[in-house]
């Protein structure tokens, strides 16, 4: 069974390559905009500076067929739904992260771990529990 | 732009109609099972009880074209993206939940709130900052 998703927008981070990606979310780390496509733009009404956010978003250069991998920083062979990896059936990646400031269709983060140019999926405000 | 998603499994919950679920996950809630398709089974090598996880989810039935909804729970109107309602241009569920147990391919939790059969997209390690 299959389902279609719909791109909301796009992430601009400072980061070209897959080698300049840092591995994982760093709240200190560089500034990072959401770009919403004009179309979705009346869909933020309510965030603001501040908020915790969850964002979703799709990792298009991903390999999909990977059910088993040993990254470099992890002992041995761990099945992929163990890892955090890109590379999944699914490859959605999920950050928490605190909205810096909104301007029209943009918000400002910090620190995402994802190329320049990443799909957007989706943004929540996210749960108290992570 | 658009891609496709590739149900992994299915969720098993107490929940036969939308009135029945719960608004939010509720970590003392009822137990629910992740039933991954045997294909994927392989993937879930390295995880164990006790670990925290983030389940990514399929809302079947939600409504994909609402841009500002007004919930009997909120004060007036807001932008889909700042609710978690399940009626999102992508209406995908997420929730970080701990690990009950496992047994082959299934792998009981706590407290999700989406209906019983909900198609499964991805599971990964919670991020310690959620």
């Amino acid at each position: 069974m299959k389902a279609e998703l719909e791109f909301i927008g796009h992430i601009e981070t400072p980061y070209k390559t897959l080698d300049d990606c840092p591995r994982n979310y760093d709240p200190s780390g560089p500034e990072c905009t959401l770009v919403i496509d004009p179309q979705y733009e009346e869909a933020l009404l309510g965030l603001e500076a501040g908020v915790e956010i969850l964002v979703l978003y799709w990792f298009d250069r991903a390999d999909r067929d990977l059910l088993r991998q040993s990254p470099r920083h992890v002992a041995g062979t761990k099945g992929t739904f163990a890892l955090r990896s890109p590379h999944r059936p699914n490859p959605i990646g999920a950050t928490v992260t605190k909205i810096e400031s909104i301007s029209g269709n943009q918000i400002a983060v910090r620190g995402l771990d994802c190329l320049d140019g990443t799909p957007l999926l989706d943004i929540k405000p996210a749960m108290k529990s992570g």
